[in-house]
């Protein structure tokens, strides 16, 4: 497996790293917290407070105009889908789904990854084919298994569309002559999702607190640094920073019982070595973001872990070892801040001056269109 | 029109003070906030703090996991729903869509009337069909609209496959021996629900606080007094007492361009009087639920008090008038509590033993069954 693109040029570090630790701890022996912590620290590094971007500098009210468009369901063309239908923080910012149903039933390309520890990845989306997480949400807009609205343009006249946003958008985006656009509607969610950090049992751990794992969690990340998990699924947020194929060794498919071969990033550079690539998920909270893969065709964390053990790296991993590989997976389950669980209130459809006789409305008594309201 | 059924047996003090007060009263008077805070109290009343029932006593644990339940899309038949998918409470726990769309885009008979203020009205629904909060959330497992699982059984099977939920349910219904139970969800639910009040600036003024509204919506509230909105929409959440017709002076349809004529709690009674009759919607946040009626036919709330004052008490409300009304209503605009908005995070799909083979899965390679993941 070759590590194809890393942001930040932390390659040549880690495979020396790798190869300098490596051969010190091989099989199950028990090794010292300090040893341990010295490596996952080296490997995978410290959590950041937040994710930032000099190309969307952050500021509260932008944060949390993203916050409350996170759940606007009003801009997309049946009403039924907000950024919070496919990626609900209550299930970790995925929504448990194989792939996705958005508007009018359709059904998604590829699996929802969650939006949560994923601002600072090389792109969005399984095969990098949107730039940011300001690119995704824009994107969505327009999306056709996502909100599924025929244009940039109608998307924003459904958010001038609700009076309240004039206000939000010009606090946001001060200076603007005309600040609600599709483009800052992707950075204000953006800006938001740039909050979406989980600090977990494991960052505890990696900050020095040896008792923040168990001796099986241990065991695992220990297995987890050994195996080669960590070539690719390295940095904070265990992945991210570049992309793979899928399935080294064999055919992906011959495991996950996937329904259809998907051509991966082959789609987006049109080269034949990107069949079956795909940008390296993030395994932050994967105890909670499941199915797996690209297509959610693989419903338990055990087996994914055992079919990445077997084409991607080549070993059979054995029952007790995955076991302690998922025990540790799960020290990366953390915890949004309550600021960022805490539900916005949307603005209300109407402006309280429109309180005349609709447009086209006769004697003053007949509805407005009114799918979605707006 | 006359008042059918009233909850706690407020009919006769109700007309009485409406009697003598309502004379002494006409026209657009200005009148002292005393005067007016005064009848205000009397036809309405104080808001609860809780909406407590004897069938359903509430507890902690048993609100706590009633709000993880409200966000649980796993139980629905394709994974998609929730209550809080027609519910969200970010936009005041309804979803802006004339009728909701449930499971595999099926759309559901009537409006999705909010579930805040609600816990305390004579029935649930429209039209009286399920008798209390919890009985509408245990039937939505098996609506063919809503969550869409075939029975109740295939729903608390789904329940039973997420570990995490033994313990939750242990906590909220101590001692029985097998608490997951499609009518535990249903009460766990509706114990939330009985939590979701909202207080709002008319609640301040009716308290004393004259300054609460301004001059505009205290003429506003004289008019929803005087013309008699108050007597079905009475009490402290502004209706949801009892069952009315629809229509009073002229068929509801020359008016709302409905899409179809809907037979009412006729469905429920299978009585001719009850022909078009509807339970009368709460009026608290309506400014933030339209659109409005049984359809969702008509999507603005000055449009909506204006057939109201036709077709209900023969009245054409005039621009100024209704304007006023509306101003009024958006007093009823509320807050819930930091505590009801903080979204939950709902256990995982997996249990933490559950990390050898899965059933069926052969080498311990194949997926389970994963629509949805469970």
């Amino acid at each position: 497996m070759t590590m194809r693109s890393f942001k930040g040029g932390r390659a040549v570090l880690v495979i020396a790293v790798w190869t300098i630790l490596g051969a010190g701890c091989s099989g199950q022996a028990a090794r010292s917290d300090a040893d341990l912590i010295k490596q996952a620290r080296e490997l995978l590094g410290a959590l950041p407070a937040v994710m930032d971007s000099a190309d969307n500098p952050l500021s509260a009210a932008k944060i949390s105009l993203g916050k409350t468009l996170f759940y606007e369901s009003r801009v997309s063309v049946d009403g039924t889908v907000s950024c919070s239908r496919c990626h609900p923080l209550s299930l970790y910012a995925a929504d448990g789904l194989p792939r996705s149903v958005g508007n009018r039933c359709r059904t998604n390309a590829r699996n929802a990854p969650t939006v949560l520890n994923a601002a600072a990845q090389i792109a969005a989306h399984w095969v990098g084919n949107r730039v940011s997480v300001e690119d995704q949400a824009r994107q969505a807009l327009i999306g056709a298994a996502s909100f599924g609205m025929p244009s940039f343009e109608a998307a924003e006249a459904r958010l001038r569309d609700i009076p309240g946003y004039a206000a939000l958008f010009n606090r946001a985006f001060p200076g603007e002559p005309e600040p609600i656009t599709a483009g800052n509607f992707g950075r204000a969610v953006g800006a938001f999702e740039r909050t979406l950090i989980t600090p977990a049992p494991f960052d505890r751990f990696v900050g020095g607190e040896g008792k923040a794992l168990s001796d099986r969690q241990k065991s695992g990340l220990n297995d987890f640094l050994e195996t080669g998990c960590a070539n690719c699924h390295g940095g904070p947020f265990f992945g991210g920073r570049s992309y793979e194929k899928f399935g080294v060794l064999e055919p992906y498919e011959m495991y996950t019982n996937s329904a259809e071969i998907d051509e991966g990033r082959f789609g987006v550079t049109k080269k034949d070595e990107d069949r079956s690539v795909f940008k390296v998920p993030v395994l932050r909270n994967c105890e909670m973001t499941g199915p797996y893969f690209h297509d959610g065709s693989v419903g338990r964390l055990s087996d994914a872990g055992r079919i990445m053990g077997k084409i991607q790296l080549g070993i059979a991993l054995e029952d007790g070892r995955i076991g302690n590989i998922v025990l540790f997976l799960h020290s990366l389950t953390g915890r949004l801040s309550a600021e960022a669980l805490k539900v916005p209130v949307l603005p209300a459809s109407e402006a309280v001056s429109s309180h005349g006789p609709g447009p086209g409305s006769g004697a003053g008594l007949a509805p407005d269109e009114n799918l979605p309201a707006t």
